[in-house]
């Protein structure tokens, strides 16, 4: 089965978006010149999986700032035909996270980058998230949409490794799961 | 004014408590003969705030944990009298945190120990918070009771230090508010 991995910035309070979905509050963090190891997170991936809502901010990037096979799980997009100039580079399924992950997993696909707040608790539910890098941001929003989610157990973390960058940013990297 | 700090631990999804209060996830890790810096946290206190919820927990200790005076903000506590033994140790107020604050000020008290999940957001609300030292446990609770709630408006932190820990914990020290 492919393995999935998250790579995701956060406020202190747990937010990743506001309620509308904007990122302003995060932006001025990727102009400090700080390398955050996002060019080393994806070169260790070979595809991503990302949810309706991911996929709707992203559609509008120009240009498209994906080099790997994306699949966006959506039952509303499935069947309905990809933006011209994404075809062969972007694929909508309304597969199962186990499904998806099953299909590139046929497909030679080691590990694959999960991305979006509602997708990433889907996975972590099915037991499909192997490791999570987690950027918090010095900052306290109040409201917005949560990185996580409702969970029907405790689920047990190994903690890997923290950086801190003098932007304020604090990086967690976990492997998910108790001791094998 | 009296200055608010905060000294708490959390899941990495952000609960404090389960839903029915427990902290059972929370204990092993204050079994692992680490030390944590809540000594020399406390030293620097004064005084401790705290809500109702965090004063019917905090009420069974034996013996009584603190030697700072203990201040519980509680409309429903306020006027009833404190339990044999804790006279003079512990006062019952419904005080707002700004009122709360000016008393401890009036008393001589600089910096005040604020704990419980919803004092602190409403501390924070109020900006009587000056600093907070985070300790991220390695777990996905899924559910519970958040340590951090709704915010007017964005609130900046400044990042001052993180620690790391063998058993997994990380430390994250904060200022509060935006560079003076």
């Amino acid at each position: 089965m492919t393995s999935g991995h998250v790579f995701i910035a956060a406020s202190l309070d747990g937010y990743i978006a506001r309620e509308d979905g904007a990122i302003d509050w995060l932006e001025r963090f990727g102009e400090t010149g700080e390398d955050h190891g996002y060019a080393r997170f994806i070169s260790g991936m070979d595809a991503i999986v990302m949810g309706r809502g991911t996929w709707e901010t992203a559609r509008h990037f120009e240009p498209w700032p994906y080099a790997l096979p994306v699949l966006v799980l959506s039952q509303r997009l499935a069947g309905s035909p990809v933006p011209a100039g994404l075809e062969g580079r972007v694929r909508f399924s309304d597969a199962s996270p186990a499904g998806a992950m099953a299909l590139l997993a046929a497909e030679g696909h080691a590990r694959a980058y999960v991305d979006g707040g509602q997708l990433i608790t889907a996975f972590l539910r099915a037991g499909l998230i192997a490791g999570m890098t987690v950027t918090l941001v010095p900052l306290l929003l109040g409201s917005g949409r949560r990185l996580f989610g409702a969970l029907p157990a405790d689920l047990a973390l190994r903690h890997e490794e923290t950086r801190t960058f003098g932007s304020g940013l604090v990086q967690l990297r976990y492997r998910v799961g108790p001791e094998p």
